[in-house]
C-alpha cells in the first residue's frame, strides 16, 4: 500500500510530502524531481508568484546513496517568500485580516467549515501551492515506474475557446509534444496560442482548458472489478478531480463515444506475436475497472481561475456588498495542471501496481 | 465513518451488502428500497434478465422495528436465476468453460489478473448487477439524508446522438423529470427516444448516452481543502467512475466552462436574508473541494455496452480469431446508470457528513 | 489488501460476513468452516445458548464449485433462536424495554454513545455471539493459510486460579492438545479444571484464564518497521484485544522477560542447513514489527464474564439501586475464546502476507 | 479522522511527521513539545546517544500564531549526528556495510523483506529514534485533549526484577509521581532503582520492566462495539505494541484478574449526584470496546534491549559464526517507552474522540 501525506500552507515556512510503501532499492535522481517542479513553475501561464518561487526539494528521508531504503520518503520545499511574511505567520501577528471571501475558491465553505472569522486561515492551504509537493513526490512514483517500463505524458488540448490539437495518436506523438509550447507543432496555432494568453493577461482575465494525460506500458490486470472502490477508473478519476481546478475527467473520448451512433463497432482481442492483445483503444485502456496493457488515456477539463473574474462578495465586517479581492493569478491553470496530474496519475499507478504485485516486483 | 462492502455473483445465491457505521434511530422504509431496486430494473434501456430478476431485499442485521440501531445493516436480494446455474456453481459443476473474453469487458484482464482460464470466473461478479446492491444500500442512505433535507434526483440528457434536454434549471424541473420517459415533458422527444431504443434494440445494438445529477440541501462545509484525497469532488468524481458503464463525469457544464471566452463572469457571495450565499452556480455546489451549500451538479457519459457489438476476439482453446458472443444485455444503460448514480451519491454524502459532523447530527 | 466486515444482532434474523480481498482459485472446504463453529460452541465453558444455536454456514458468494474465485466471499449464519424474537425485533414490537445496564458491559456507554433509551438495543449488537462470523471467516482464512504450509494452535493455559499447563514447547505438543480437554494430558489436573468449572457453573459464576495461541510457517518479513501502524505485532496484539473478554496480550512471556535479570541472554541468528534462522525465541517470533520465521506466540488473558456476578447497577424508569439481570451465560469465556482467537490470528496473517506478496503468492 | 505519518532515519537528516485532521483553533505551545522530547531523552536508563542529540522541533505547516489551522500540522527535528553520516547517506558513500544482523532486531527480517546485502538500511529506520517524532506529534494531540479535560499520565512500575510501586490510586497519585525517579516516593526503593540500573550499566546490561498509564477525563461511549476494528480496546493494545520495546499490554491488572477466584465481584452501576457512573474499576475504564468514562488504565511489559545481550549471529561475509555488535544503547528503554506510550495514547484518543464527536467538538 503506497500511501502519502502532504502538508504546507502556500506562505508558511515549508511544503512537505512523506510518501509511505516505497520499493527498497530503486535509484532516484533528485535532480528529476527538481526538473518537474520546474516545469510546473515555467509552463505557459503562470501568474507573479512564480517568479519569486524556484522550487527546490530537500530530501528528508528515505534516500541512501541516491537509492530508496523501503522506509518512508520525506521532500521538503522551502517557500522563499515565507520570510515576508512573518507578520501573517509569526507569534505576534499583526496581519489584518481577510475579510472578503471570494466565490470559487474554498474560502467561504472553509471559513463555516472550520468556523474562523479570517478568511486567510483557509487561502494559506487551499492554495494550488500544494501541488508542488504532489509533483514532487510524483517525480519519485514515477522515476519508479520508468524502472518497469511505465511512461506517462501529458499535452494541452485546448484553452478557453482555441483548440489546439486532437489527442495524440502514438507514443511518438505524445512524447514529442511534451514540454513544446502550446499548439506545437502548428505554428500558426502557436502563435495564436501565445496571444491568447498575453491578452488575457493584459485583460487580467483568466482561461480555462482541456488537457489529455496517458500512460503506456501498464501490465494488464491493475485494479479491480471484484468491489466498486477497488476499480482503477475511480480511482483515477477521483485523482484527476483532486487538482484544483481540474472539474471534469473522461477516458479516452468518452463523451463522444456516448453520442455514438447505434451500432458504432467497439476495440476487439487478437492475436499479437503470440499474446492476446486489443486492436483499437475505444475503451482508454480500462475495462472492468482494470486496466488493459492498452494506453490509459484521460482527458480533464480546467476551470478558468476565478480570481481573475472575482465577481462580488460581501465584506465580513460590514456586511456589504463589495468586489472580492483580484489576486495575483495565473493567466490559465491548464499547462501547470497537466504537469501535476502527470505526478498524480504516478502516484496512483505505482500505488495499484505496488496492490496487485508487491513490492517484490521493482526488484 | 461510513463503509461498505458488498458481495455477490450475477447468477450466484444472492447479492449481499454491509453498511457499517450509520447513525441510529432513524427509521426506515424497506418499501422504498424496494422501490428504487424496481426503479433501476424498470427503466428503459432494460434487456430480458430484468423479467427474470423483482430484485426485493431482506434486511439480515441493524433495524430493530424498523429503525436503525448503530450497528451494521446487512441486505441480502436472492438471485432468482440461481436455481437454473447449478451446473455452474454446484460442486460437481459440468458447465463448459466461457473461452471467448469480449473486448470492452473485464474478461481479459480479469483471467490475468487471477489466472483464471475460464471466463466465466470473472464475468459473474464483473457484471453490473452488482450495482442493484448499491442500489439498496444507496437507498437507505438516502432516506437518512432526506431527515436532514438532503434531495436528490437524476435525469437522462441524452441517448446516443438524440438530445433529451438541458439540465434542469431548478428543484422543481428535477422533481417533475423524476421517473418519466426520457426526453419528459416534451412529448416529441420522448416520442424520439422510444423510436431511438426501439430500432436499438430490433438491431441488436446499444447506445450510450449522458445522464444528470444533482443533491439539494447539503449544509456547506463538507468534504475538505486540507488534504487531497479528502476533496469532496475527488471522492465524488470517483464515484461516478464506479459505476461500470460510466466513463466521464463532469460537475456542472465543466467542458463549457473550460472553453469560456476570457473573461465570463463567475457567481458571486451575497448576503441573503442574513446568511452568506452564493448567486450562480457555475462551480456546481463545489469549492475548494467543499460543499458551498449550492446545488451539487454532476454529469456523467456513459457508454454503449459492449456486448451488444461483440467485435472479434479469440477462442482460448483453439486460438483462433472468432466472434465474440453476443450475449443478452440491456439496449441502454444510461437510464439504470442513473438510478443507480443517485443511490452512489447518496452513499457518499452521508458518509462525507457523518465525518464532518459526527452521527450525533443525525439525532 | 484482505477486508472484512460483519454484521447482524445476537437474536436478528442472521450473522453476515463478508471478506474482500481473497486469492483466487484455492479449495475451500466448508465442512470444516463449520467444524469451527462447532469447536467454538461445544468447549467447556458454554452456557445453555449453545444448545439451541447449532451454527452452520450458507455460502453466499465467493465460491464457484468449492473454489475461490477472487470475489467477496459472503458466508450467513441463521440465528434459529430468531423465531422466538419476534416481539423484540418485529414492527410491532411489544417487548418490554431493558431499563437495567450492566457493569462491564457494553450497556451504559453504548445508550451514552447512540442516545438510546433501550438497553437492548445495545446488547443485541454487542453480544459476543458476533464472534461466531469472525471464527467462520477466519476458517476461510486458515484453509487458504494451509496451503502455503502455515499452522495454527491454540491451548487453554489456565482457568481461574488454575493452572493447566505451560505453553507448549513444540508443534507436536501443540497439535496433540487440539481440540482436547482442558489440562490434558495430565489426567488430575484435566479433574481438577472440570470441577472447578462444574462448581463455578452451580454456584452461576463464571472464571477467566490464559490462552495461548501460535502460528507455525510463516514466512520472515512479514509485517514492517517502516511505519508504526504497519507493524505485525502492533495489529496482533490489537486483534486480540478485540475478541470481546480478551484484557490483555503478551508475545511469548513477556511479562517475565521484563523481569529477567540483567544479563540474562536472548536468542542467537546461526546457519541452519545453509539458511540464516534463529536459535531460541525469547523474541515469539518477532522482531522489529516483523515475522522472524520462528512460531509467532501469544498468551491471551480472559477476564470472568461479568454477567454472572452482575452487581449493582441503577433503573433507568425509577432512579433506583437494583441488582443486574443475571442473563444466562457462560462458566468460562477462556476455551471459546481462544477457538475465535485461531480465526481472528489467521484473518491477520492472511492479510499480511497478502500485503507483503500480492495474491499471486498463493497460486 | 486523525492520521499521521512519520520518516526519518536515526541518523538521516531529520525525523518529520505530518498530522492530519486536526481541529481548528486550539493554541499549541511549541515549548511544551520540547519538553515532551526532553523527557523522553532525559529519562533514566538512556545511553550515549542522547548526550548527542538534544531534540527540538520546528514546526513547518498546520499553525499561524500559535493556533491550529485544521490544516495538516508538521513537525520536523533536525538530526544533529546527521553530519558525521554523510559517508553513509551521501551519494559517495564509502561506508562499509554492515553485515551481521543481530538477533532480537529488525535486521535479519528486514533484510529478508527488502532484499537488502547490506543491514545498515535496516537498522536506520527500525531504530526507536523514530519514537521522538510520534513524542512530539503526540504533544500536540495532548494539549488538544487538555482542552477538555482529558489528562495523561504514566509511571515506570518495575525495572528488571525489582517491583517500584503499586499503580497509582487516584490522579493525585498519578500525578505526584510525573516525573519523578523511579521507585518515588519511597525512598529506598529510588536507591535500589538507581544501583540496578548502575550496575547494569557497567556489566553493559539491559533490562526490561513495566510501565502503568492512565488516561482521565476521557468521555464514555468513545470507540465501538458495531465493528470489531473499531474497539477503542483493541485500538490502544496495538498502540501499544507498535512501540518498539513493549511486548505485552494489559488493561488494568488483567492477568490477575483472568486468575480470581470464581465469585470475585466487578463494578457496579450507581446514581451519582444525578447521572449514572461506576463504582470500581475492575474493567479499566473500558466496557464493549469503548470508554465508560472512568480512567483508561493500561500497563505494558518492556523487554530489555537485546543490543546490550547480543549474542551470537552470523557474518553474512563469511557466513560464520560471530559475535553481533554490540552498540550504544540504553540501559533500560521502560522509563522512555513511558513517554512513547503517553504521546501515542493521545494520539489514539484524540483520533477516538474525532471519530466520535466531529472536530466541532473542539471548539
Amino acid at each position: 500500500m503506497l500511501r502519502f501525506l502532504t502538508a504546507g500552507e502556500s506562505h508558511g515556512p515549508a511544503l512537505i510530502g512523506i510518501l509511505d510503501g516505497l520499493p527498497a532499492g530503486v535509484p532516484i535522481d533528485v535532480s528529476q524531481i527538481n526538473m518537474q517542479l520546474s516545469r510546473r513553475q515555467k509552463v505557459q501561464g503562470r501568474g507573479g508568484r512564480m517568479l519569486i518561487e524556484q522550487d527546490e526539494v530537500e530530501v528528508l528521508s528515505g534516500l541512501r546513496q541516491g537509492v530508496t531504503m523501503g522506509s518512508p520518503l520525506c521532500l521538503m520545499i522551502r517557500n522563499r517568500d515565507h520570510v515576508n511574511w512573518q507578520h501573517v505567520y509569526g507569534p505576534e501577528g499583526g496581519a489584518e485580516p481577510v475579510l472578503r471571501p471570494r466565490p470559487g475558491h474554498a474560502d467561504l465553505p472553509g471559513m463555516v467549515k472550520f468556523g474562523f472569522s479570517d478568511v486567510r486561515n483557509v487561502i494559506e492551504r487551499a492554495s494550488a501551492r500544494e501541488t508542488a509537493m504532489r509533483t514532487a513526490l510524483g517525480s519519485v512514483a514515477r522515476q519508479i515506474l520508468a524502472g518497469i517500463g511505465v511512461r506517462i505524458f501529458s499535452r494541452v488540448l485546448s484553452v478557453g475557446p482555441l483548440a489546439l490539437c486532437d489527442l495524440p495518436k502514438n507514443e511518438l506523438e505524445w512524447s514529442q509534444a511534451q514540454g513544446q509550447p502550446l499548439g506545437y507543432p502548428d505554428a500558426a496555432r502557436m502563435v495564436e496560442a501565445e496571444e491568447l494568453l498575453r491578452q488575457a493577461k493584459e485583460a487580467g482575465h483568466s482561461v480555462g482548458g482541456v488537457f489529455g494525460l496517458v500512460a503506456f506500458g501498464l501490465p494488464p490486470g491493475i485494479g479491480s472489478y471484484t468491489q466498486s472502490d477497488l476499480r482503477l477508473d475511480a480511482r483515477v478519476a477521483g485523482d484527476m478531480c483532486s487538482i484544483p481546478a481540474v472539474r471534469a475527467v473522461e477516458f479516452g473520448e468518452a463523451f463522444a463515444l456516448s453520442a455514438a451512433a447505434p451500432g458504432t463497432p467497439g476495440d476487439s482481442i487478437v492475436m499479437d506475436e503470440g499474446r492476446l492483445n486489443y486492436e483499437g483503444n475505444i475503451n482508454a485502456g480500462l475495462a472492468g475497472g482494470m486496466s488493459t496493457g492498452q494506453p490509459l488515456v484521460v482527458r480533464c477539463a480546467v476551470k478558468p481561475i476565478p480570481t481573475a473574474m472575482p465577481g462580488l462578495t460581501v465584506d465580513l465586517s460590514s456586511g456589504e456588498a463589495v468586489s472580492a479581492v483580484k489576486e495575483r493569478s495565473d493567466t490559465s491553470a491548464v499547462p501547470a495542471a497537466a504537469v501535476v496530474a502527470e505526478a498524480v496519475l504516478s502516484l496512483r499507478l505505482l500505488g495499484e501496481i505496488i496492490d496487485s504485485m508487491g513490492t517484490g516486483y521493482f526488484k
